[in-house]
């Protein structure tokens, strides 16, 4: 399949485990929703740093250690330059987006945050852009408000405009839903935040792997990814964040390395983003993460997008053949994912069906469990795509559905 | 090398990374107090994990996912093992020890201690076990106490026990010190805490990579470890805790996982340990820190803590052959950790010398600066051993402390 002037059979050679059988059929690993594959480059980045270049950072002066620095703060500088950041100064490595999203809950919020302040949300959040701001509810007395969706799952500008007031500090929001495919316009929410003098926290974890992603043009106040979504490895994430946000946050975790100086008495902290980084971080994720976005910025991210939206096309038109289907999220605006239920059917009997086709789904609430109920179904079968996958693997997956429509009904 | 039974050369020879030259020279790497470096078998394990196994876990229905869920789910078994917990819904991933004492911190102790309550750590604790206790000091109004050590970088039980009182709710203390090798009495300790009815929580970043470790036998409340310090990964550690404690204790981080239904009105939490595992988790990080104490089971933990004391014993002989250098840190019970200054030489010049050599030690406050209150010294150079380092290692830092000092002097 080519694709301006990418061969992407070129890519899905790169992908390791794309070449194993599963149950006796060749791989069509269509969850990458849940969590991507790693390519040649990842794995090799990291096999790289435990053979030669592993030692703690920032610390040592030996060789060793000096290397590892400019490893995980080249890291730094990748990342930055990928989401087009000021300034590293604005890099904060956490563990993933669930990590990300409660530090700004645990640190910024909690700080800025009084009882009866609003913290608005839309109804196709997951769980981990959710619960953090239950907890803080809980824990001083905010309001959660739901921006509700349509039945297409859209969220409508205007509802937000009518929605948001003074009260509104904050605005968190998904720039893809995991459960449904929805792109949410944040630039434009982002305006809407403003207008009433509201942050906003956008949840990249499902966009990042997908589409170029601009902070400085969406002018948004946090951005939060998972390096295991996006080709990188798991235990590695992002929270980017303005830097005169993260100047006056309170410290997150209190530790080595986010300190300048510690008596019993009195600690002076570090300089950004170091403040937020206590402990040994997670070198080689940092690493790998690098080496997954510069193979996204090799293949080209406009191409990426474009690759995976004939992908989409082509995936919806072909389910809609299936009698009985219907597909749950039909977005105007949409990355590559498909939710869909079949009549009469229940999605983990399917998915697991599928499996012996070799055929990797999820069938789940996809931990959006209003997204569930908002759509009256317990879970959907949801076949998501990365830049590996390719027709055939889609023209597999409606195959299957089929047969295991008619072995279960 | 012979040790009983254990061929400590070909324990040596599993590490790639020390085949290589530093600066013309073999690398002695004699900074494992920061990290440590790393077998083939971890190496391999997280190679194999991203090349044939790598899908999220838990939620999944096919083949993939459900492996990946089983080596993660083993791993934490392995971990149970290793520490000889009791379940291992005690066992909670972490990103290491820094997060593991800062969830005990914001989740234990917050719900629990109220101002007036009183925190007591030793004066050689790391910043790790100092700084989350200072936070919650100027967020709830706790006293923080210290117990001093003696000269010789000990504490004493007796002065504990004069310290503690009702008032007391916590001991957070470490099990080994990173700056001074000093072994903790943990288990005399935890008891003294008992007869206040006070919980105790052991720092064990630095112990666990060097001698059996068994919680029950401790009777400790928490116990804390890093993967990368005993041969794993980068990002993953371990939170032990009695599971009475994990109970009722309110969640960490919010989000997937962590939750068994979520409504915007309600959230149910899941059970222990997902409780306190909000988001997808480090996987890979797991998985390779249970082969290391897989590859450390093969060796012996009693060997490698016989083998690492014969090259204490050996380097604090010869190093106390140097003219003007004092060892600080003399400890009757003491691991494989040697700190040291020489008289009128600052220790980063020393250090920076000292690579010239192929030999990489640490100059530094080691993250302990009442320690070097204590003793009243900037920094000091440690070398810190593995159970790859062996007496030509020792005999070469000799040389080089020598050749550095008549340089600088």
């Amino acid at each position: 399949m080519q694709n301006s002037t990418v061969d992407f059979s070129q890519v899905r050679a790169q992908f390791p485990i794309l070449q194993q059988q599963e149950n006796g059929q060749p791989l069509a690993y269509l969850d990458n929703g849940a969590t991507s594959q790693k390519p040649l480059s990842v794995i090799e980045a990291l096999d790289d740093y435990y053979r030669l270049q592993n030692a703690n950072v920032h610390r040592g002066v030996y060789g060793l250690s000096e290397r590892a620095t400019e490893l995980y703060e080249g890291a730094r500088e990748t990342v930055r330059e990928f989401l087009n950041a000021a300034s590293t100064r604005e890099i904060v490595f956490v563990r993933g987006t669930t990590e990300a999203i409660n530090l700004v809950a645990h640190s910024w919020a909690r700080a800025q945050l009084k009882e009866g302040d609003e913290v608005v949300v839309t109804e196709m959040e997951h769980h981990s852009n959710i619960v953090p701001w239950q907890l803080l509810r809980d824990q001083i007395g905010i309001r959660l408000t739901v921006l509700r969706m349509n039945q297409k799952g859209e969220v409508c500008l205007n509802a937000l405009k009518g929605l948001v007031s003074e009260k509104t500090k904050l605005l968190a929001v998904t720039h893809m839903s995991n459960a449904l495919g929805t792109i949410n316009p944040v630039k434009e929410m982002a305006e809407i935040a403003r207008s009433v003098g509201a942050k906003i926290l956008i949840d990249g974890a499902q966009a990042t792997p997908h589409m170029q992603v601009d902070v400085q043009d969406l002018d948004c106040d946090f951005y939060a990814l998972s390096g295991h979504k996006m080709y990188g490895p798991t235990g590695i994430g992002v929270l980017y964040a303005k830097e005169a946000l993260l100047e006056a946050m309170p410290p997150y975790q209190g530790g080595g390395d986010m300190i300048y100086s510690v008596t019993f008495d009195k600690t002076e902290y570090n300089v950004l983003p170091y403040k937020f980084e206590a402990g040994t971080p997670h070198i080689s994720g940092a690493i790998g993460l690098a080496a997954a976005m510069k193979f996204m910025q090799g293949i080209g991210l406009d191409r990426i997008s474009a690759y995976e939206a004939e992908l989409l096309a082509y995936a919806t038109e072909k389910l809609k053949t299936v009698e009985g289907l219907r597909i749950i999220g039909e977005a105007e605006h949409k990355g590559a994912v498909v939710s869909f239920i079949v009549d009469g059917v229940h999605p983990h009997d399917m998915a697991t069906l599928m499996d012996q086709d070799g055929i990797a789904v999820r069938a789940s609430h996809h931990c959006a469990m209003p997204v569930m109920q908002h759509f009256k179904v317990p879970a959907t079968v949801r076949a998501s795509f990365g830049i590996y996958n390719n027709f055939d693997d889609i023209d597999r997956l409606v195959a299957s559905v089929e047969e295991a429509k008619e072995m279960l009904l």
